[in-house]
């Protein structure tokens, strides 16, 4: 049977459909989105709740001409495939296919690349007043969720568009849902917006009664206008934006796609700010998502890693490690920034709630409360990914490390992260935490040692910060307790008289593989796990950078100012001559999407790599090292 | 005669003060503070302010049991005054004196450092959440100005706050100012809850109202119920605070000392998390400074930089030279958050004041709303002190580098700020801006160099930063010619054969005066400004490199990481052996305050530290080098 989508070159095409066409298409949307994530992996729940709404705003907006702005992105699949992107959709987060957010490079449509949240509204202001300025006259509509609007920056971005006379719609995508559960006042709030018939009843009954009011005179009758006026703005909900100095339209059914379409003429021909809020719901039309929209907020794809025959990710390991802490230690609180799942912490959520807290996507906030935890007495432990922690990197200097306080930061997915790309890839921590005084920063090579640098980091009376991989490992031991690191300690792994290879993290089991490929072709390397970016072994660093044949450092991180740069910064400050080292990591790029492995091979960062430096190393400048015979 | 002050130890000694000499002693803390700040320099304008909630808050609570969390800190002086620092407070912002900011280490009164705005909340949280999860029970109240109150972070613990059940009070200390003038809807919100007389009027009037109603049956009767309580939601000014959960009080004049003390022990007695909304007067009871509070913010010392002959600050030549570029290309927009004086955008504001955008204390917002605008087709300019575009990373590489925008940031007060200390200093801009791809980072010698850079900046299609120093430079001479710099390219100032230094920015002309003394003292190095620390000018340093004694790179920044780590990094890929490579910066610790030609002693950074170091260089192991006779 022919398909409405397959008609839809672009957004005019929609112009051209019924409402019931419309409706039709919004099934095949979702269809076309469960298979695709189905295979691919992906975002499923937003995006199916977002449908309507963006067949409604391509419907009465002209994009690429009017400017659409996501936030997150992780809605827009619906968008993609009506702006010409049909045939790539299987492509969808793979290697060179389409990307899961909207992307400049990608789109005339994509009219803002996206990936973190809280920007759009920030965004569609600039080009608001850029349109403005130039004299234009295009429309600006952003599609925003609750969770996104929990962000800091987004109540900036309210605050400043709201004095201002820019015409400009903000759709409040209403799912009721973050990425788990949405927390927050603000989330109180929408809800009681939502759900409370009797703001409903009574706004429609004063109006009433206040249209009936007969006649009176003098101040009596100032009185009944201003309660009127007064009346009016509270019981039409949305009074808080509209204290902001935004118009407010809603609550309405995101799902409706006629009602939605009428609103945003509305608000368009309204002008200045307006904000519509639009309730939808969260996987709606596919029953498993709607069912259960938190497990559901996204899909790996089926066969996701190579290392499958692991039985632990990373996150499951910290998570299972803090909650044995916890259940010893009652200072420890785990704070989280609307990751509960995703960074494992679920777990301790569900036993411990009274010493779980969920911030919302607000990762300044979390940061510096955990600094007024620790004031307290208390021992945060702020689990945070790689990515999203740039958002709190002044309230980690000026909050924490300036205090020297016991903070610890477990950073998620930190290195290359895959399918989500180059907005989510976590490469510049290491660079960023090693320049703060008073950090300590450390990668665990595996999941036993990950545990280990948690309960270390628990005696430490400073800032400490651990950093570890998207993905699985190895399960510790379950009768091995963990055990202390000493602190600014590496470990050699494997000796060798030719060559060193210091790597870091993640890096350490692909540097033993390098180990084991050249000793195949007969030179024999000293592999050290340094544990510390900071404070940095000398003693190890200086062994390996004597061996003839010099060192290589690997992270996965990028090279500009990483744990490679922090090696050559003590060998300076040392005085010790640097005549064979290289530095393998994430070079001056953006990381794109694609799965781990060839993202590993294209940054450089497999065994044959290393291998290959340190091969280098050895056939340069011959004369000056010292070869040992195998 | 006999001060109350003198008598103060310990804000323990505020309970036996009545009214009145509660009253004597804030004219005394006044008069204390200005007599210090004329000499010492530091803020003036909030100080004043505060100082009638300070001494209410002092006398109701019992510090240090109960924590005083102050926000940005420059309203702490009272504090400081009566908490046993009075006769340290000469020293106050001078070296190993009292800071100008509250801090840990200074007093266990100072229960939380500061010195950025927006943290007051969360970290308040902080402690009230570690003090009920110990069964303790202590008082937390935070003092806030209103422009701290613009700060997404502020937004997202009132957020947080507003569904917690925990006992804290936020003092909004609403002087209707923030730096400059306050900007944003929230802002304009609190002018309407001060000033309306009718909102006043009509809550009496209305609620009498409501009062003399007579009872009517059935739904009638709800619906009045619910017009009363909804009326009084909204007539009672500060619903938008209830809307978030908080309870809210005001609004008080903020300089009545017992309505203060009775309306915070009624915030207390009722418990859960209240807003108390207190109209202060910035420069209140210093006519010069309530006269014109924009300009009495804050105060030099009178004899300010050793450099005074100079004319111009950098942040003067900045905003002249963005002015006249303007003035040629209309599609300059200037970006300011809070900072028109400060960054030197005054005349620009005034001049072009519909391409000049202040967004209030929003840094993250103003990083965004610039990349909106460049994608627009705007040239958005944002001009930022180093230390708080900590606050916008993510943004600067989520939304700007990575999408490659045109967006140019100018870094004000980048390097060592002096008096006003660690939470100030700008000293890890360069490490963590060449760490971004796309990005170009630059910084000037001298005043003609930003104008250069400015100039060029405007020229290339990608983010590019500029850091400066605080302080005055040479004028740019008036009738020469901006140019545009090669990019990439340094420059050799003064050529010699032993050695070379290498330095970036404020450090240049200090290398000059270093080859000086080496010259003095018989050895010839060559000097060269690297002018960007992204892209390095590879040829310069491997040339620099090449010279027998080697190369010391210089920056008034973290060496972890930064320019002269670029410098290691760039040698060791292009293969060069590192033999004699010397880097000096900031160490790994928080610089303290104190005069900058102290902190740059003290850091190692003055000429005769480099002229040390290249002699250490040409000292150490004589034999690798060949030595140029002299």
């Amino acid at each position: 049977m022919a398909r409405v989508l397959d008609e839809i070159r672009s957004p005019a095409d929609l112009k051209r459909l019924d409402t019931d066409r419309l409706k039709c298409l919004a099934g095949e949307l979702r269809e076309e989105i469960v298979r695709t994530v189905q295979k691919n992996g992906g975002h499923l729940g937003a995006n199916l709740g977002a449908v309507e709404i963006i067949l409604a705003v391509h419907s009465v907006l002209n994009s690429p001409t009017d400017k659409i702005i996501f936030d997150v992105g992780h809605q827009a699949y619906a968008h993609k495939l009506i702006t010409g992107r049909l045939r790539e959709f299987p492509t969808l987060r793979q290697y060179q296919g389409l990307s899961g957010f909207p992307r400049r490079e990608e789109s005339p449509h994509d009219a803002f690349g996206v990936g973190h949240a809280g920007t759009s509204i920030s965004a569609a202001l600039g080009y608001c007043l850029a349109r403005d300025a130039r004299g234009e006259n295009y429309k600006v509509v952003t599609i925003t969720g609750d969770g996104a609007m929990t962000a800091g920056m987004a109540f900036e971005a309210l605050n400043h568009a709201g004095e201002l006379d820019t015409d400009l719609v903000v759709i409040l995508n209403d799912n009721a849902m973050s990425i788990s559960k949405n927390v927050g006042a603000l989330h109180q709030y929408l809800t009681t917006i939502r759900t409370d018939p009797a703001v409903v009843r009574a706004r429609d009954e004063i109006e009433r009664i206040m249209s009936r009011i007969p006649a009176i005179g003098g101040s009596m009758m100032k009185v009944a206008e201003k309660l009127a006026a007064t009346v009016r703005h509270v019981v039409v909900p949305g009074a808080m934006f509209q204290d902001l100095g935004w118009a407010y339209y809603g609550p309405i059914d995101g799902h409706n796609i006629p009602l939605l379409q009428r609103v945003l003429r509305e608000a368009i021909s309204r002008g200045g700010p307006v904000l519509i809020h639009a309730i939808t719901q969260k996987g709606r039309g596919y029953p498993p998502a709607e069912e259960d929209p938190g497990r559901l907020h996204s899909l790996k794809p089926p066969i996701c890693d190579s290392d499958a025959p692991f039985a632990v990710t990373y996150s499951e390991v910290f998570g299972d490690a803090l909650l044995e802490l916890a259940k010893d230690d009652p200072s420890i609180v785990a704070i989280t920034a609307a990751m509960p799942e995703g960074t494992g912490l679920a777990k301790f959520a569900e036993e411990l709630p009274d010493r779980f807290i969920d911030v919302a996507i607000a990762e300044q906030h979390a940061v510096t409360l955990a600094a007024g935890l620790a004031c307290g007495g208390q021992r945060p432990v702020v689990a945070i990914y790689s990515t999203f922690l740039q958002r709190a990197y002044d309230q980690i200097v000026h909050d924490v490390a300036l205090q020297n306080l016991p903070v610890i930061f477990c950073l998620d997915r930190a290195g290359i992260v895959g399918d989500d790309g180059p907005t989510h890839h976590g490469v510049l921590d290491l660079s960023f935490l090693r320049t703060f005084p008073n950090m300590v920063v450390m990668a665990p090579r595996d999941g036993a040692a990950l545990r280990d640098m948690l309960c270390t980091a628990l005696q430490l009376a400073r800032p400490v910060a651990i950093r570890y991989p998207r993905g699985a490992t190895a399960a510790p031991g379950r009768n091995v307790k963990p055990r202390t690191v000493p602190l600014g300690k590496g470990e050699i792994l494997r000796e060798g008289n030719d060559a060193g290879i210091l790597a870091i993290g993640s890096m350490v089991n692909t540097a033993l593989s390098a180990a084991e490929l050249l000793a195949a072709r007969g030179t024999a390397v000293t592999v050290a796990d340094a544990r510390f970016v900071k404070p940095l072994d000398e003693e190890l660093v200086l062994q390996l950078a004597r061996l003839p044949g010099g060192l290589v450092t690997v992270e996965e991180n990028a090279v500009a100012g990483g744990f490679g740069s922090a090696v050559l910064e003590l060998l300076t400050r040392r005085h010790v001559p640097i005549e064979r080292v290289r530095l393998l990591g994430i070079g001056d790029t953006f990381v794109e999407q694609g799965d781990t492995e060839r993202l590993h091979r294209l940054s450089g960062l497999t065994a044959e790599d290393i291998a290959g430096a340190v091969q280098l190393l050895l056939n340069e400048r011959p004369t000056l090292g010292s070869f040992v015979a195998h």
